[in-house]
């Protein structure tokens, strides 16, 4: 069942993925470094669509503009070879120790100068290569203590740096839009815009929101307990699902960065089924690249890396599989019926009805069967069963 | 240390906090029923300056007119001799078995229409005794089962339903603004508007988002692992902290509401520091109610209820005494500066400066000697060594 | 796929799971009380084994002799007529208010005592109806605050409790063993003996280990984050596997009793691969029932409750089923080989081998190729991907 | 308030605390190597009484004899001068490839062995130093897929292991006793042993019991949302309490190993309370070195390096001080025996009372006033609030 991947269906990695090379708080390095022309090749053979990176990923921290050029034509070369495109690019300010506080709130004024050069340099290289989508990962936006860093200037500064790229990127004519990355802890003890809804707030009150949106990742909201499906639906909902970061999560703990499917599996078949499916809307709701942000795990060779790059492809089309057939089931039709959760889309005030129609209504409070409204099931058990039986592929 | 509370220290308790009669979802209640005349005149005698409800806890659900003017009436007067006030009001859309499945998001539209009428009754109450602040708690809206929920199509039903009473409140002119209160979880799964953040991006959605902010509670925040002075801090930037509910909690685990303070001390102290001192920059930041949102352990006769009472506002204060030491420390000073906690206020761009001259700043990025300004300590485990020494009164 | 449950596939369910009428923290029940003998009879029809009880789900507390013998003879005509089994009982020491500070640890002696009666009196019952096991769930004994309880005076009452049990049930010539189940929290802030690994080391301190062994939930264990199969697979280990609560549980939250599957699936079908499997090890490593102890949500009414039931039975017969599969499939044998899973089966040292034997053998680290051997890839992503393809079905 | 440390205090550093070059997941180092003789100078100093080491943090891994002799003369030589103890040694097993599935349970038989070698040669080193304790860190011994690693095998193997060690250091007449330091995840996904529990119960199945008992970890405890004190009461009921490692952790989170008290400050207190005062039982309860294993934080330069060293004492100074006005206070002493704290060391039965006494007591069921007794209120609140105003020094 499920076809192998092609780039139709828009599967995009992480160069730092494939390419991580599994030191760990704990360990060494486990594998050599991955040269990236070779993670070109490899995800162009496996049937990815594009291919992402950090600019430090691809051009190492202070190299020269020889170097850097050599990088990126290398790089560039390959795609061109391969069909993969870059749909995103982001920057890294958070592996040197210049960004130990943050980039673009740091207390250190000099580094917050710094990382803007860094990232508008990374805009110019984004936009060359073609990219949509500029990720904002605020790792180091932080703080462990809570004296150690004043939220509100923070929370101004970060401001004041995304206005201040968005102008750029409006002045160059790049067609570039934003997406930022909420976590909400690791690095850092807390972390600024810790989950999708602290962002999506943050947005509101920039310059320009348009070109602002979110690039959530499965692991980060799942850090916070938080429902990552609940989380992506409400990004949609306000317009504002850029990108998004694919991986598996084992509950609340350290970022584990998983396969894609590896982690909650009832959770991820639900999100493949909004995406997909846009729940029981109709869909798709979201068009852009299914990108994976995950780890290959420490204990693995090059031969699992690659094995792990293909299993995330193919537990994303299995899921998507199980998905429509859900959708397409009379019985589950009949559930969603039951549990009401098509009536949902009706507005609660009829058409033109106003609270001084409602509060005219009798039938809606004063003569409600209270009692017998409250009475009735929901079915929603039976209906989660059958979720869990054609996630199982068991009707 | 730290003198009685008294009526401008400005704390208020929830009429179902000191009146929890310790029911839980494993045990019976072990006190019996506290009126709420006791309830008012006892908090008076404890210095608190107002008394907040939910209407079932003054008016219980089904009551007749003629048993409601009582009910009112009685609460009234205690009112009126005692001095204490009602700051806030809000509705319980969650105690009912109607409610299962939520009131304004219900699968149900019987039940959201019900809903609406009950919440547009009790907004005529909470006019009528003056509130400033209409809380809605949806704690009910969510669900436990991905597909059981349209999530999307909940939230607009969610802002239809606030989109309504923002209007009602207008037309009739009441000085009512609102405030959504955050929470991730129980008694749903996964609950709607899980934290402040998701809470403050729904109000950007809103017709009129000026009269809605937030009402965010220590433990909810804490229950998704985040920082709550963080929460508070982004509430505050965004011009939303209508109001708040303090109480304690120890981790994540089930909503425990302990006495505040009793829970995480130093984001308890951080909190306070924020409020009064506006941390580093001056303050209050905060000027409405000091709310407690709290239950007397079920352990607890009614003496252990007055004393809990009590110990919510001691804590409050002395933590208020321990932050103004902090604030007025020369060390603490001087190692805020040597943290560079104050250069964040510092923009980041020199006046007037635009990118194209951060460009040409060579100073900022090319001649930049990044491994020094990487050596750079930033002192924050002194800083926070600190803040533990005030807190523990050994300063 | 997946035959209708038999009383041979030995499954039970506790009479307050079915029962319970979903009274929760923050509402009212919404169900109407449910007859035991209507109980008997529907798990019956839906093909369970067994049904077990706390004394008060049967006898209200406070009963008299004659409504005791009432609700006994009742009881039993109906599990004769049906064929059901009363495999397990276990005591109420939580729900009543004398219990709100524990039964055996309660800082009040009386209660202390109390506790004992009502478990002995409980004990005889168990025995009388020819239960095997007693479950201790001691959901009340811990604290919210840590200067309220000594510690290690509360282990001592709990081990002097359980001592005086075990002698009784022995002199008693009763066929019972005891399983205790722990949990980490809720109803209080912290619970003594939290984990699996707790309890099992509390069980080494008693006068009679060999009748005391644990009854782990798959939510408990999941509360504090733990690998719930791990668990299971430590006291299979330690021989304390005496009887297990299935039911599901999404991440560290409130205690959720969902349906078996209905929470983290790869964890369950992990589990039941150990229980029918042995994992790697073959199977069956556990023959007693497979309990139930799980809440029907709030918002079902009686036909989502039967639904619900079923649903638990179904999935786990589902995931029993792909389990085989999993360990029949070639290719997986191969790659749990590849893995080297099975490799740890075989003893570290030879046969015979001393540590002076090894201490000579420099093949072992002297001349060990450090680096070839670190340079081995596990498989393990490739050999977790198996796994999940044959959960979905899909191989 | 609290003097300065002396060894009379007997606080001990880990030489990879203070030593931490501050790489993380996400960063490069920010600090340079420190020296171990440079740290022997400096904690002693700063009025520490011990350091301890990993081998590795000594004598770098692939170190040949001469180096090897050269990095313990010049340690010893710095011992020596400064007065500085080793009371403890550790092995490293986790940050070299060939752990990346673990030591002592790694699916790979040659690690295994040479796991154990590595072992074996760091305790005549523990030995010859003359330390007394030898932790045992098992941080790789896991698995993130629940397929990957036969539990029972690893705990056959994990058992192995230590029976081997222990004869070892029996036949060798060292003076060495083991504990074993348990943690639930990171670096894994989950790890074996993963709490105070289930290391206690592993003990109990060894060849020597003995002789090895636990290091529990603050912060370990606290990523499964564990209570510290309480882990280390059961510790120490058991008799297993035999080290003990003291830092800081903000909630169930990634392994932050901040300054001890910069964490949960009220458990912290009590904590402390229970080290040095018994609890309410009468101190001290544990005897042996004050161990801080936290890491200096990433921000930090050496200056912050030597601050956050002394802050770990005098944290723990300051708590101690304040226990034991907590003890002494008359009220606290009130308290507590109206909440019937001390009553729980009266065992529940009488002196030479049986249960068939206990069954013939009618006062203890029969004619038991249950609703009198389950009235009465314990008062905790209170006594929490007495430990909150003692924790603030506000009393």
């Amino acid at each position: 069942m499920a076809s192998p991947p092609t780039p139709a269906d828009k599967f995009s990695f992480g160069l730092w993925t494939v390419g991580w090379t599994a030191r760990d708080p704990f360990g060494e390095a486990t594998r050599s470094d991955l040269d990236a022309v070779e993670a070109v090749n490899r995800l162009a053979e496996l049937g990815a669509y594009g291919i992402t990176f950090h600019d430090d990923d691809l051009i190492p921290f202070g190299s020269d503009d020889a170097a850097r050029e050599h990088h990126i034509s290398r790089f560039r070369k390959a795609l061109e070879e391969t069909g993969l495109v870059v749909p995103m690019v982001t920057t890294n300010l958070f592996t040197h120790p210049i960004f130990k506080d943050g980039g673009f709130t740091s207390n250190d004024r000099d580094v917050r100068r710094f990382a803007l050069r860094k990232v508008l340099r990374n805009i110019d290289l984004a936009a060359e290569l073609g990219a949509d989508t500029f990720v904002m990962w605020g790792g180091r936006e932080g703080a462990e203590y809570d004296a150690a860093k004043d939220i509100r200037a923070a929370l101004d500064r970060y401001r004041e740096a995304v206005n201040l790229l968005a102008q750029y990127v409006i002045d160059q004519g790049y067609g570039l839009k934003f997406a930022i990355e909420p976590k909400p802890n690791e690095p850092r003890g807390d972390i600024l815009l810790p989950t999708v809804g602290h962002a999506l707030a943050f947005i509101n009150e920039l310059d320009h929101p348009e070109l602002v949106g979110l690039n959530p990742e499965v692991g980060h909201e799942q850090m916070a307990g938080l429902n990552y499906m609940h989380g992506i639906a409400q990004a949609l909902w306000a317009g504002k699902l850029f990108h998004l970061d694919l991986n598996g999560q084992r509950g609340i703990k350290y970022d584990q960065d998983l396969v894609f499917g590896h982690g909650d599996l009832m959770n991820a078949f639900a999100l493949v089924d909004l995406l997909e499916n846009g729940g029981p809307q109709g869909g798709p709701a979201y068009t852009g690249p299914r990108h994976f942000d995950y780890k290959p795990s420490r204990t693995e060779d090059y031969s699992g890396v690659w094995a792990s790059a293909a299993a995330n492809m193919r537990t994303y089309l299995l899921l998507k599989e199980r998905a429509a057939a859900f959708r397409a089931d009379p019985e589950v039709q009949e559930a969603l019926a039951a549990s009401k959760v098509t009536e949902l889309s009706t507005p609660t005030l009829n058409p033109g009805e106003t609270y001084s129609d409602l509060l005219a209504d009798r039938s809606a409070f004063e003569d409600l069967d209270v009692d017998a409204v409250a009475g009735r099931g929901f079915g929603f058990v039976r209906l989660n069963q059958l979720a869990v039986e054609h996630l199982l592929g068991a009707r």
